[in-house]
């Protein structure tokens, strides 16, 4: 996928530069993994089925969230952010520290 | 919701015992919100937004299913264990030992 992006510099100056994630694909397909897991969860809860089950069940729904967090931290870190360092974008530097402040919060 | 469970002792004891969840519905309507905003990311990503905002609503999604964990445990708690500490019910317990290492690990 391909983003076409525009900055305006302190200056003025009006930067546009887009960039491609090679991850998107593999992000959507673990999305959908992800949405249908929590969609067997609920109906495992409607069912009656064991805590024990369901709470392993949510903590594996909640591992595979943060692994495809990564994937998408790490396609933003080989793309956007090596764009935003290469043409002063210190809009989207800034954006990705304020998302990490509130990951690892 | 109530449960009916039955568990065999190691002596061929049949136990049966019954027990209700006071938070299922709260439970099922968190999962149903935590699926909406999962579909909204996934929208995100197709849509091609900005990284750092996506990573946001991810963390969001995680925070949301580490809270409703929390109450199926509480739930648990308040409800299956105490009924399978009072019937010796010891698989209940080792169950819910094995699900918090997988949480917690």
């Amino acid at each position: 996928m391909t983003h076409e992006h525009e900055h305006i510099l302190a200056d003025g100056t009006v930067i546009k530069h887009s960039h491609t994630h090679t991850q998107t694909k593999a992000v959507l397909n673990r999305m959908s993994r992800i949405i249908g897991h929590m969609q067997a969860v609920k109906q495992m809860i409607k069912d009656g089925r064991d805590c024990s089950e369901v709470l392993i069940q949510l903590s594996a729904v909640d591992a595979a969230i943060r692994s495809v967090s990564r994937v998408i931290l790490k396609d933003h870190m080989e793309h956007c952010i090596v764009d935003a360092i290469k043409t002063g974008d210190e809009e989207s530097l800034e954006n990705l520290n304020k998302a990490i402040d509130q990951i690892f919060k």
